[in-house]
């Protein structure tokens, strides 16, 4: 139970995302996912954060809320640390619009994340769904709010 | 395992919510968010139901999202029947506004409920964390989307 907790934080961390899909009703949107999806492969915490508004806030599984970017930041870096060797190795996401046309948006998302432990260890896979709030700022979209929780287990 | 999946199935379809707030900019919104906790609080399915938009998604720990509020309602009905006796005691929400201000609003909370069971068993306290999408309509907010995802056990 322990192991799944930290596993599940870990692929919360390195945060489900982001294919661009047709349905997506705005090109500057899927750039967002676009971003995210690199930054999430090349498990690039700055890269992740940049995505972030400055008053964001993540609700995550068994997490109290964590708000503020610069609380995020701080969180993830920790979190990182933890799980020296690990690689994000796939994802795969499944966007739905939610709202979209103006300066905020949403979108839901199924989420598939593989991820190959150290020392040849087997590799783990989850799926879970994620939900995000998305304000557009001068220079793109950041994420306001997000929330991601499991979904049922399926084979790979 | 299963017994924690099931009361969490439960608890999260007596969807937590909604005192309003001090910090709501939106009388409207306050005023979708007690009847929210109305419905809740009589365990009122139509009640919850009508506060759903038609093409609105849940969201919820260990399910395949569900589209459609036919299907949501659907899937609350059966929820409901599998728990005959069990009452809803206490609910305690701490909405956050995260969009606000045109037709279409968001907003997250940190959920606390407590539910009777039946024949004298002892009451279970969830805590959680719960995100709205939502879209007004000609009558009042209407949910969008819905995700929760359980928070850190406290003491009651």
């Amino acid at each position: 139970m322990t192991r799944y907790w930290l596993l599940l934080l870990f692929v919360v961390a390195l945060m489900p995302t982001a294919r661009a899909q047709g349905s997506s009703a705005d090109a500057e949107l899927s750039a967002f996912n676009q971003k995210f999806t690199a930054a999430v492969l090349h498990m690039d915490n700055a890269a992740v954060m940049a995505l972030w508004a400055k008053d964001g806030v993540t609700l995550l599984p068994g997490l109290a809320p964590i708000q503020g970017k610069d609380n995020i930041a701080r969180w993830l870096d920790g979190l990182s640390a933890k799980f020296p060797g690990y690689r994000v190795v796939k994802q795969e996401d499944d966007f739905h619009p939610v709202q979209a046309g103006g300066d905020w948006a949403s979108e839901w998302a199924n989420t598939v994340q593989v991820v190959q432990p150290p020392e040849g260890k087997p590799p783990i896979e989850t799926h879970g769904k994620m939900l995000l709030v998305l304000h557009r700022e001068a220079d793109g979209w950041r994420i306001e709010a997000e929330m991601w929780t499991p979904s049922p287990a399926q084979k790979p």
